[in-house]
Formats: structure tokens, C-alpha cells, sequence
């Protein structure tokens, strides 16, 4: 199968829209350039086109399989993610010293868009372990680093994150997994762990576990919870492999898409010999999970454009092949154009909104000033939330459409797209549910501080659609999109004056709050790319390049005329005070 | 995997709210009564339960598979159909002349989402069949409906429509598939057929196809249409079996879901030996088929409730087990509510929108008054296509959103709602995209007529609104209701001056146009069944009952303030005017 990606987009997206060459600029990107980044880029997506596509309907098919105890995955997984790692593409912003390329988050981030979007099940290899070697050159000790970093970044082991357990999902405070001192530093652990991504498996030789436990009379809840390094085979300090360290594979799931991603569950310490080594300081487990957590589910909301956009460019492909009533080729049809567009606007909105909190990152861990990273920081803060919930269900939206495209044929595993669409639930659902990321927003981001960091996001948002205001073309769009941003601030007034008067409006109004926030980001973002199109459209050197930038111009109007709408909806069941979801009739 | 459905409601649907006890009062129902109607329902739903639902996962992980050119069923579809056969359900609403039990559509309706939530892929063997039986009770002559229909009814013979060729799916009239008249009044068939569902199988001794060709010589499009009966196996007069009939099963599909009904690709006449009969008239194939199409429609559109019916079931059914956050139950989560209520809302409403399509057949086909039976065809006609389209779409939404509850175990296969997602996306696909249903609602339905018919419905669902008006307590939904259809009418109005101005507008507003009329249209029968339950309520016998019937009033209510909005986000994009998917950027 073959992986589609519109990488002109992605470009304009990058460098003309979101001028991450501009990144050099910062002492952290010394030395380092656009023209680095680009090629980076392009070998990236060479190798997710060769090597890592060709996985994704045989990984589907033949799925990750438990034999002897142990998950055999499907032919060619091994040499592809050997490759990758020996390419350097497991670490691209992370620190060279230990193995990284040091380039920024942005340009990580269209890297796993490449790799997503080529097999979403390859995916979890990279995205768990960079996620693990980031959290550990932030928290764990120069030793640790030195030790596990390097041989995860260059596809020796690779790693996992162990947070939910039988009785705890949601919950993550309330784990039962024990950690008991050895009295030499290191630490016997206990307990069983479920939903483990890529727990066990024949690609390295080493599996290293990132595991949240708590060590026995410490506190109950998130605060007694601390971070273990726990290898499935012990590591001497030269790294060379001792021991089994008594982690075993009890089952792995059977899902209904991502197959060859091994999700196992795990028994940990069954014979009393499995050894964990603490990162960091004890019970600070949860505030060190919450950075992989957080690029987890940016990673996870990305999943929706990564395999949304395939799934549109096969469907757009095959709307301009496919005829149906004479010689009149489906395209032409104004309701496969509109289905078209609608996955189109998507695709490039959930794009930039994932870029675009990248690049919050960026200036976030690397801006020279404080203030600076604070104020990127609390815009990451806000934008993580968004990014997986509404990432994943409008990617899934798209991905419907993209069958819808297809007629019946949409339904065949012939044909890519309903593939995509299944490999694509999973993101609504893990790394905390779309309803945790509306309940984040809404709580930790928003009514937690009294609303100072989203008032001061709201106005990034306005000012930056003031001088879009100045495009007379545009104007009625970025006019439109103020006025729901209008709108959404009094539905957010409302929304803390209802928690005063009813403890439940808050889980209530959460759902309707985060979506409604993101297609008024996501219109934002598309009208300013607009703009950016639109300068450039006069000296566009090719008439191909001339259509993509009206393109551009295009699908904003799109947005605001046809998706946006929906803010209002979900503003109106805000307003609503409707509470008969909690009448006593279930 | 256990059925689960709410009888309860069904009953207070078919019974309380739309009266369907009374239609003994037509003369073709005389001698007939509602308690009869219960239990012929009573004794599906334990048919369904006890002998169709142990088929649904067996037939998801098997799948029909093909073994020497034929197709092979999984264990205990043969015996289960032939016992539903032989309970006489697979002509609950046809002639007791041919073997039918006839009785209204509306209590077949019933028994079918029993049949279709209980296994979605052994459904087709039953609707197709009786659909097939309808048409020909209505169109055929007296000595096919004694050779046909009696022995489709009785199970010893399966049915299928064959429509649909590689090059024209949904163009109909592009068909290529020909007919030769042998001089003996049969016809030797030559042609190719896809997406044949239920084209080749083991489950019983023959298969009638009822198979759409062109006369040689006669007109292009769907005016030289003809339908012919052509079996698998030939047919002597007295009902046995004699020679093949040249009918090759080429493949079978590999799809997403349904894997257990064959969707076959199938070769008439290869070896010019495939013999047809004619049915009725020469070119007048189109007209027949339409009666098993719009019947189709029907019963794909049920096919969302059917299945999102039990995934909110199980839905349910977890949420109030699961536990998360030390010892709160998930379904006391108001974002979970928020979940449940909307798959209750959308069930509920889609169940008795279904119901309500059904109950106009009944007066269509069987009042004594031809103005009455004029009209109700018109309300029929235009409710076939939001039953398809908004039926399958949004009992589609309720099922992901039964996933969405389970949390990450909803991606599991252990659990039955991603299977009930994967059988109901060919839902929105086969017969007639919902492309096409919104095109033939917007097209055919209305501006054809010039809003005629319309406007008739718009005005029976007004004074229907109007006898909630004196219900206070109901009085400020039923004038919400009312004032979208309000905004719908004036939508109407729009579409058809823009229809005049520009072409293309009339695909761009079809599907916008078809799902605001669909909620308006489900919010209106909630919110007059919520009307019935208040009447009902201070008798209740029970406490139980009370909550039961309380949950129809809260469920209007959550309608109403929670989904009927969307309704304006689609009057919204139809009003817009905005053009931009047109644009030549893709």
C-alpha cells in the first residue's frame, strides 16, 4: 500500500506559515537551517514511502501474534525499525549527546506524521521510545541517560510507558502496583499492567519499561506514585544483557484495528525478581509521566491528520478516476466535492494545529526569555487537549468520509480506507479518553487559574486575526471567525458561572467547550494561511503552485462557511443549561 | 454474544404512540388484533435471542468463505434460517395466499431490527428474500407467485437483487448486462453483477435472482431496464429442482464488517446456457425494482438503530458495572451521561422515525380511501430516504460513541460494540449512497414537485406539534420544534431559488437538507411521544414504569436542547450560498 501525503502542504505549513526556519534564530538551533530541516524531511518521508509503508497492510492482516509466550510480529517489522533507528530518525529533537539530532519539536512531529501516516502500528515503536528517551534526558540521572538513551535511540531496545492497570484507566491514582527497596538503590516490583503498547516483541533485544508504581506506605492517589526504569532483561552498566527480569507477557488484545501494534498485558515480579530503578526523586512519578504523557497525546492526536490524510488523498485519487453516470467522473459531483473539501479542511486544519502546538514547544523548552517560555508553555498547555481530542474525532470524521468517497467499495479491505478508519479509533480512546482531554481543558486549563491562561491564548488568537482583518478579501472570513471567538468567551463566562451553581455543568459543558474551542482554532489557522497564500499568489512561479495557493484560500473559506458552524452548536448546548443527560432515567 | 434490545420501547413506539392496534380497523387487517401483534413480536425477539444471536461473533471471526467455487456458511446459519423460515417470519407483512402471515408492515418492521440487531449478516438472508417475495406478490404473474413465493418463504429457497455492475453502481441505467428472448418467452441472461449480497451460499437448495437487463435493442439509461427471475438452479413448474442455470460465483468480497452475509461477484450466462423469466412487462424493470429498492432503503437505514440499539445496551450495561475513581460507578460521570443519553436519544428517536415510515406503508397500501393512500405514499416517500440516510449515519455516530463509553476496552474485540460499529458502516453505502438519498430527497421529493408533498408533510408534522403546544410542560420544546421547522421551510425556500441561479447548488444543499429534516423530524416524534408518556405517567403501575416513561420526556428533552441545534448548523451551510467546494483546487 501505498503512502499518500501532501507534503507541499506540509512544507507551506513548516516554513511559510509557522516560519520554523526562523527557529534558527534561537541559541538552542545554532547553526542549524532550513535547508537542514528540509532534507531531513525528504529523507524522512523516502524512507516512510520504502520502507515503513509496505508493513501496513501485511502488519493488518497477519497482526502481532503471541507464540511460546513471547509476540512474534509480522516479516520485515525487525530490518525497517533497525533502519529507522540507524537513520537517526528515533531521536530527531533530541540532544545529541546522547544521541539525538538536537533539531526542533517541529520538525519531529512532521517526521511522525511520515511515519504514522506509512503504518500507524510501526508508529508506536518510535513514538514510545523518543517519548522515553525525552522523559529520561529531563529526569533521569546522567548515568541512567548515558546508559538507556543511546542503545533505545539507536534501535538496540526500545520502550514502553506502563501507567493503566485493571482497575485503573482514568483513574491512574489508583494503581496498585507495588515498589519495594532492595536496600541497594534498587527496587523489587509487583503488579500487573494492561494496555501496554508494544510490550513484548521479536524487534530488539531489549525491551526497557517506563513504570509507574508506588513504593510500599507511600500515599495513596497520584501523589505517592513513583517512575521506575524496569527492563524486561537486566542491563549491566556496560550495557550488556544479564538476566531475564521477570516481566511476563500474560496476553496480548485483539483489536479491531492497529493489529500489529502488540498491546500486552503484563505481569511484573511474579517470582519476586523484578528489578526497577527509580528516576528521579520518589513520589515525583506523575509530574515526570505528565511530559510523555502530554507528547503521548499530542502523538495520539496527530494519529487523526496522519491517517486522515492518506485516507483523503486516496479518495480524492480515486474520485478523479472513477466515473458513474455516463463519463462524468465522481469529483465533478457537488456532493463528492463537498465531502472532498470537508476532508481536505480538516486534513490541513488538524495539520496545522498539530504543528502549530509543536511549535509552542519549541519556543516553550528553547526561547531565551522566561516569560517567554511561560507564556508558549501555557499556549502548549492549552492546545494538548485539543490536539488529541479533537485531532482524533475530526480525523475520524475525515477518515468516514474518505470510505463515503468510496461508495461500496469503501468497505472493502481491497481498498486502503477502511483500513485508516480502524487503525484510527484507538485515538479517541487511549492516552486518557476524549473525555479526559475535555475534562483537562475544561478544569486543569481553564477553570483552575480562573481562565488567565485561555483569556490570554484568546488573545493571541485576536490579535492575530486583526491583521487579517487588513486582507480585504478575507476580512468576512477573519470577521466570522472574531465572532465566534466573541461568542466562545461569553459561553466560557458561562461555563464558570454554571460550576458555581452545579458541580455537574462542568463535566457537562467539557465536550461542547474543547470542540468548540478547536474549529475556532482551526479556522483561525486556515484564514492565516489564507493570508500567507494570498501574498504569495501573484509571483507563483508554476500555474500548479498558483492552484495550491488558492487552494489555500479555498479551504478556509470552506471552514469558516461550513465547519465552523459547528462552534455555534456546541456553544448553544453550553448555554443550554441543559442538564437532562443527569436525570434519573438511565 | 447476547442480544439485547428494549422491548419496552418498542412496544410504547408500535403501541402507545402510534397506535398501530388500531389498524385492525382497515378492512385488510379484520379479525386481527394488537395482542396478536405482541405476541408474533414476543415470539421473534425469543427466536432472536436464543437462536440468532449465537451467530453474530461466529460470523464475524469465520466469516462466509468460498471452497470450491461455492460459497461456504459458518456452522448454524442453514439450521437457524430454516427454522425461522418454518416459524413463518420471513413473511410476516405478505399475502397468507403464497405463505405470508399478513400482518401490517409495521409489526414486520419490529421483527426485523430483532433479526438485524441479533446478527446483522444473517439479516439479509431474510430481507432480501421477503423484499424479493413482495415484489413479486405485487408485479409477477399468478404462476410465478405459486412457484416463487411459497418456497422463498418456507425456506427451501434464498433470494437476492442484482442491480449493480462494475461499471455502474449507483447509475443504474449505465447497466450492461443483456437479455436475448429465446422465441419460447424466456431469455437467455449475459452479464456480470458485483456486490451480490447473499449471491452464493450454502444455507439453502436454490437462490432466486431477481436480476435487472436490458432487451436486446431496447432503450439506453433506465427506461430499457427489464427484471428477470433467474435461478441459481433451474425451476420445473411443479417446483423441483433441474439442471444448473450457468450462474458463477466468481469471488466473494473481503469487507470490514458483516463478514458472515457473501457479497458475491457473480457471471450470468458464461456459457450461454442462463436462462430468465421475465417479470411483468418489458421495460418496466426500473418501476418493479424500485418496490424492493425503496423496501431496501428501509431496511438499511433500520440497520442503525437495529445495531446501535444493543451497543448503547451494552453501553449501559458497563457503564453501570465499571468502576473508576475509587468507587463511582463510569455512568455517573456527566460527560459519560452526556455519552449514554445521546446513543438513547438517537436510538430511540431513529426506532420511532423507522416505525413511523413503516405505519405510512400501512395506510399507503391498505386504506380504503385513495386520497388517504395517496398521501401517505407521500410521506413515505419522502421519509425512505432520511430513514436511509440520517437512519444509518446517525445510528452510526451512536455507535462509536457506545465505543467511546467502553473507554480503550471498546477497541477490543472481547467486547461486542466495535463489531455492532464495523457491521453498520456499509450501512451509509449500499443501496443508494447517502449521497443519492440526499439527492433524491432534494431532487425527486421536492423540487420535482415543486415542494408539493413537502409542504403536505410540513404541515402534518406542524398540527401534530400544535396538540403538544397545550401540554405546558412540553410547550417550550414543542415551540423550539416549531421554530425550526420554521427555518427548515424557509431552508426549502433558499434551495429552491438557489436551484434556479446555480446548478451545482442543488448537490451542495442535499445532504445538509436531508439531515436538518431528519432532526427536525426525530425531535418532532420524541417530543409527541414524551407527550404520550405524560399522559400515561400518574397511572403508572410501577415505579419502574414511572422511570421508564419519565425517560421518554427527558430524552425530548436532551433532543431538543442537545442535537435538534444541529439542525441550524445545516440550515446554516445551505443558507451560507457558499460555493468554495466547487472551486477548481483539488
Amino acid at each position: 500500500m501505498e503512502y499518500k501525503v501532501d507534503f507541499e502542504d506540509i512544507q507551506f505549513t513548516l516554513f511559510d506559515f509557522l516560519k520554523i526556519g526562523e527557529l534558527k534564530n534561537l541559541p538552542y538551533f545554532e547553526g542549524q537551517s532550513q535547508e537542514m530541516y528540509l532534507s531531513v524531511l525528504e529523507e524522512a518521508l523516502k524512507f516512510a514511502k520504502k520502507e515503513i509503508a509496505p508493513l501496513n497492510e501485511k502488519g493488518d492482516r497477519i497482526g502481532a501474534q503471541v507464540k511460546d509466550g513471547k509476540v512474534v510480529m509480522p516479516e520485515g517489522f525487525k530490518e525497517v525499525l533497525a533502519n529507522f533507528a540507524a537513520n537517526g530518525f528515533m531521536g530527531v529533537d533530541l540532544d545529541p549527546a546522547y544521541g539525538g539530532m538536537g533539531l526542533p519539536a517541529s520538525i519531529n512531529i512532521a517526521v511522525s506524521e511520515f511515519v504514522m501516516g506509512a503504518c500507524a502500528s510501526f508508529a508506536f515503536f518510535h513514538l514510545l521510545t523518543r517519548g522515553d528517551c525525552a522523559l529520561l534526558q529531563a529526569f533521569a540521572s546522567e548515568e541512567q541517560k548515558k546508559l538507556y538513551i543511546p542503545n533505545m535511540l539507536n534501535g538496540r531496545w526500545n520502550g514502553t510507558m506502563c501507567l493503566t492497570e485493571p482497575q485503573a484507566g482514568s483513574a491512574v491514582g489508583d494503581l496498585t502496583t507495588v515498589a519495594k527497596p532492595n536496600g541497594d538503590g534498587t527496587y523489587q516490583i509487583h503488579g500487573t499492567k494492561i494496555f501496554i503498547t508494544c510490550g513484548n516483541h521479536d524487534l530488539t533485544e531489549n525491551v526497557i519499561h517506563l513504570v509507574l508504581a508506588r513504593v510500599e506506605g507511600d500515599a495513596p492517589g497520584t501523589k505517592g506514585i513513583s517512575l521506575f526504569i524496569v527492563p524486561e532483561k537486566r542491563v549491566s552498566p556496560d550495557g550488556s544483557l544479564g538476566e531475564d527480569n521477570d516481566v511476563k507477557l500474560v496476553s496480548i488484545e485483539h483489536k479491531m484495528g492497529i493489529k500489529a501494534s502488540p498491546t500486552c498485558l503484563l505481569q511484573f515480579g511474579d517470582n519476586g525478581k523484578c528489578q526497577g530503578y527509580l528516576v528521579g526523586e520518589q513520589s515525583r512519578g506523575m509530574v515526570y509521566m505528565f511530559q510523555l504523557m502530554n507528547e503521548a497525546r499530542v502523538a495520539v492526536g496527530q494519529q487523526g491528520v496522519a491517517l486522515a490524510g492518506p485516507a483523503y488523498e486516496y479518495a480524492l485519487g480515486y474520485a478523479k478516476e472513477r466515473t458513474q453516470g455516463g463519463k462524468t467522473l465522481i469529483v465533478n459531483y457537488p456532493d463528492v466535492r463537498r465531502m472532498l473539501m470537508t476532508q481536505k479542511a480538516y486534513v490541513e486544519a488538524l495539520r496545522a494545529l498539530v504543528f502549530e502546538g509543536a511549535s509552542c514547544v519549541d519556543y516553550a523548552w528553547h526561547h531565551s526569555e522566561e516569560a517567554v517560555r511561560e507564556e508558549y508553555e501555557a499556549y502548549a498547555g492549552i492546545l494538548t487537549p485539543v490536539v488529541k481530542a479533537f485531532g482524533s474525532d475530526m480525523g475520524f470524521r475525515s477518515t468516514e468520509l474518505a470510505i463515503q468517497t468510496y461508495g461500496g467499495y469503501g468497505f472493502i479491505q481491497d481498498y486502503p480506507v477502511e483500513q485508516y478508519m480502524r487503525d484510527l479509533k484507538i485515538a479517541s480512546l487511549y492516552e486518557g479518553t476524549n473525555g479526559i482531554q475535555a475534562m483537562d481543558l475544561i478544569g486543569r486549563k481553564f477553570l483552575r487559574d480562573g481562565g488567565k491562561n485561555l483569556t490570554l491564548y484568546g488573545k493571541r488568537l485576536s490579535t492575530q486575526l486583526q491583521e487579517v482583518l487588513e486582507e480585504d478579501s478575507l476580512k468576512p472570513l477573519a470577521q466570522k471567525i472574531l465572532n465566534h471567538l466573541q461568542s466562545f468567551q461569553k459561553a466560557a463566562e458561562a461555563v464558570a458561572a454554571q460550576a458555581m451553581e452545579n458541580q455537574h455543568s462542568i463535566g457537562l459543558n467539557a465536550t461542547p467547550f474543547l470542540r468548540a474551542l478547536g474549529d475556532i482554532v482551526c479556522a483561525q489557522l486556515l484564514v492565516r494561511r489564507a493570508k500567507v497564500a494570498l501574498e504569495q499568489i501573484d509571483s507563483a512561479p508554476t500555474e500548479e503552485r498558483k492552484k495550491f495557493l488558492q487552494s489555500k484560500i479555498e479551504v478556509a473559506r470552506f471552514y469558516v462557511e461550513q465547519l465552523l458552524p459547528e462552534a455555534d452548536l456546541n456553544i448553544a448546548r453550553i448555554l443550554s443549561k441543559d442538564t437532562s443527560a443527569m436525570a434519573d432515567v438511565l
